[in-house]
């Protein structure tokens, strides 16, 4: 390949455009890699294609390396099959929907879970064709709510979407370990930062699941990382360590407190500390009982459920629906205490939600042993040393209280502290959920049919692309790593005629060796611009030929390390090839 | 590349699909190529997306060669940029239209003119910059009223659309020039037996185009062809040809018969035979003349047009369009008689159209000096012995008559039968259309805006495969150029466990020399079985690993031409890949 810029379809930009925020979205812009055709809707120029196809290239060879076989499904789908799985209303605004001409309804795919699941049913029927993994590389549409970032957040975008098909839980199982695999030799590859987090599934159904988040401080995405290990996950996947449970005995009896004002966790710890008792008390002392109401799916009444987390964390209302998950969740309004008078609003205790069978579910911190300060279910008393496991017995954990910087590591080394990251990859085991709704049975050796077990994995090929200039970039423009970017080497010619003779003879060698060359072969451009341009390009090493060439000397540079050299003539094409391949 | 059919996901038929017609429709659905997701939107599986994709690259690389440019735009797209060109409205029913969530208008592109326009007018200021050609090869969305036979007429489909940028009239035609002699190389490569016919643009603008036709019964496009050279054209395009002007002078004079009852040819030449004038009269002699209207685009009145053509001709009213456009033209209805009352239906001759200032066009083989019977603008009369340039003068000739087997070449060699095809390729000269619509000026030489004149070339990527299929199949299956096909050689193991494992030990040495490699490593399945597939598959060379094996024989066969040899095992390896390298 050999790129001139002479005729290049390229016009870098020096401002940054007026509705880019995050580096990724300025650079590829003022690079001329992408072009806005629409609010999140993007155009690829020429040398923005070669970094996509050079994303698609390492993506496909690894999946084919798992042995997944590449298809091309259409972007233009019928209802019925969205309708099938409830994904034609649960998507909600974010599927775009279109009728034909005869008026029948159709949407533009999100992901293709269904149609994959219908192609395997239509080809597939005994235990003997299975295990199988299809994947495809496509633009997907979504039409987000705020399309944002450039390429980052679009809402025609790029995506490996693949799709395993096993027929019992162990294939399945070894189909989300190989592409677990695959995606972290693919971002290896893409020379990018990222951590592998737990996650909750959403909208896909299914269960286990994993997230590959590239870390960026303008990553959509918050995540706790450790300060000892590589430990990472989703704040709605963080499991507290549970501490060991205490003794019981000599802990002091329970006592019921008149605490006027109190309704608050800090006028508690406040009058407690001023009222004399001998000890001091923190929140931390203090156990605080959020009552919500939950509805599993499907059923029509609400039910109370009361969660306690000690007073100096708040419940995160996310990891709360996360647990509850598929259950709604919602708070309780005024006529929900109206309904219950047991409820002693800012005095709730665990003595009236036991009492009155509403369920009860604690944080892990509260074990067999501990002592709390807690409403006494009554207006302006609170119940101090009221130990779990002696004075109540809750009917179980719930693990959603705050995540906070500084809280121990779940594996036991260091500590937590909060991170933000682009969601790159997506690995899910689904299970059933399709293969149910389009009935899809394998004949087992026995000849009794076995229900099929799905896997869907997707990589954001369009969305990797901006994750790699948000990591790899500097205040001059973007430092691609070697196997994505545009080209190998940039030679630029500076000065009149001769240099730029001399810069396409070079460029021409170094095509005849396999190198992939952009060449600056503009006459009447300032060498000022020209190296502003090739930094902003970042291809991974430069050879400069200007002024020097005349002394049979010319600059070798290097995009991330910045280090320069000038080198004879007659050594470039080999130490530049050397340096491509190093 | 190394496919085994023991896990490729391949399922091949052996029955035609019920809703199937045409070859390759038949065959690319019974070999597992492709598979139907809704009417005229299809999935390509594994070996038909590899089909694809060796036509892609095909394409790719012939438009790398004349340095067209590749980009990938996006197929949503907003209206405002169609309505500005009036395709918004103009395209009909056929275009997919549908709102984002807050109500925009978007489409999906048919092709994309605008935004290639836009695009360059965004990025390019400079006669310096120009010309340049970009391409893209992506999926293109038509809502086709019948969308038939397969990938043939899809309503998602895949494209390659290219467009060409010139300062001038003649760089158009550089760029158009080159685009013609790629696509020949494109075809050449495929395979695929094809003419270029000359063609009007319809709702693309602009005016010189043609059209590559790929030959095929099945085609939907009629053109006409030469007995005696290369000569192809579409009906609309056929130039008749002119004869010499004849002496008038000896010529007998006109005169009016009255000729009761004789408003067709037919009984007009039958009455004339049976009057006793003393010779024979063919259809041939009688000169019949069609009167329509016509009003031209932005204008409010129609008005009349008579044309004239030898009786034993009907108007073509497709070649009458496309003669007219882009004027309306419509028939006259019986309003319109009663507002011309110098109008005797069933008996018009040029004298009443002549002296009441009605446009009179004839067919080019209505010389002067030729001698004609027709009506005398009077019921139940005709004039004989009428002769053109004597006695009465046309406004000009229209070539609009019927195109019949058997009539003369244009360029007079041999003469012309009516063919059909399927239309792979189109290439249009749009000239300023679009660049007007945006005002896409460059600044030239002298400080002065030029307006940008525009090509667009069209190839029919999906469509080329089953045009290739149509063109290249027999009764048990497809026979695939090598170029295009899925694999280069197919190795089949026929018997149990030891012809397999030698037909993969094959496969692994032919892969190893750089060949694409499909083995049929089924066990379980038998050698008919295999075969029968082998032949509907369609790869060029196949070798056999069967009962032969304990002898040391191998068989190696060539799907086009049927030929078997049997050959000695240590040989295969070479054998075969000479026979892929031949």
């Amino acid at each position: 390949m050999l790129l001139r810029m002479s005729t290049l379809f390229l016009r870098t930009l020096r401002e940054d455009p007026a509705d880019a925020e995050v580096p990724s979205h300025k650079l590829l812009v003022r690079g001329g890699f992408v072009r806005r055709a629409a609010p999140g809707v993007y155009s690829w120029l020429p040398l923005g294609k070669l970094v996509l196809e050079n994303v698609s290239r390492v993506v496909r060879e690894e999946m084919d390396a798992i042995g997944a076989q590449e298809v091309l499904l259409p972007a233009l789908l019928p209802k019925e099959y969205y309708e099938a799985t409830g994904r034609w209303t649960e998507y909600g605004d974010t599927l775009f929907r279109l009728k034909d001409r005869k008026g029948a309804d159709y949407l533009l795919g999100p992901t293709h879970e269904e149609l994959f699941t219908l192609l395997v049913k239509g080809e597939y029927s005994s235990y003997k064709d299975f295990p199988v993994v299809l994947y495809q590389i496509q633009e997907k549409f979504r039409d987000e709510a705020r399309p944002r970032a450039g390429v980052l957040r679009g809402r025609e975008f790029h995506m490996k979407d693949s799709y395993s098909f096993d027929i019992d839980d162990e294939g399945l199982q070894a189909s989300y370990d190989a592409h677990r695999a695959a995606y972290i030799r693919i971002f290896d590859r893409l020379g990018l930062e990222y951590v592998v987090v737990s996650a909750t599934s959403g909208a896909m159904g299914g269960s286990a699941s994993e997230e590959f988040l590239a870390v960026a401080a303008t990553g959509e995405d918050t995540f706790v990382r450790s300060t000892g290990s590589d430990y990472a996950a989703n704040v709605e996947a963080v499991a507290t360590p549970a501490p060991s449970a205490l003794p019981v005995e000599g802990l002091p009896e329970a006592r019921v407190h008149h605490t006027p004002d109190t309704a608050t966790i800090r006028t508690l710890v406040d009058f407690l500390n001023a009222a004399g008792l001998g000890r001091d008390f923190s929140e931390a002392d203090t156990l605080k009982n959020l009552l919500v109401k939950t509805r599993e799916p499907g059923a029509k009444d609400w039910e109370l459920l009361g969660v306690g987390v000690p007073g100096d964390r708040e419940v995160d209302l996310k990891r709360l629906e996360a647990a509850l998950e598929p259950a709604e969740v919602a708070l309780l309004d005024e006529a929900d205490f109206a309904a219950h008078p047991f409820l002693a609003k800012g005095y709730i205790g665990p003595r009236a939600l036991i009492d009155n069978k509403v369920r009860y579910l604690v944080d892990p911190r509260v074990v067999t042993g501990t002592s709390w300060v807690t409403g006494a279910d009554e207006t302006d008393h609170h119940v101090l040393d009221l130990v779990a496991g002696r004075d109540f017995t809750p009917d179980g954990t719930i693990d959603v209280a705050e995540v906070r910087d500084g809280d121990p590591s779940p594996d036991g080394r260091g500590t937590l502290y909060t991170a933000r990251g682009i969601e790159i990859g997506h690995i899910f085991q689904l299970g059933r959920k399709y293969t149910d709704a389009f009935a899809v049975d394998a004949l087992g050796p026995d000849g009794k049919p076995t229900r099929v077990t799905m896997g869907s994995y997707g990589i954001g090929v369009s969305r990797a692309v901006a994750s790699i200039v948000e990591q790899s970039h500097d205040d001059k423009g973007i430092v691609w790593p070697r196997e994505v970017a545009p080209a190998d080497v940039h030679v630029v010619g500076t000065g009149k005629g001769e240099q730029i003779e001399e810069a396409l003879r070079i460029a021409g060698e170094l095509r005849a060796r396999g190198l992939r060359v952009l060449v600056d072969d503009r006459k009447g451009v300032s060498p000022g611009v020209k190296f502003t341009d090739a930094e902003l390009l970042g291809i991974p090493t430069a050879v400069i030929v200007g002024r020097g060439l005349k002394d049979g000397i010319v600059e070798l540079r290097d995009r991330a390390t910045g280090e320069r050299e000038e080198i004879a003539l007659a050594d470039v094409v080999d130490r530049a090839e050397a340096a491509c391949k190093a």
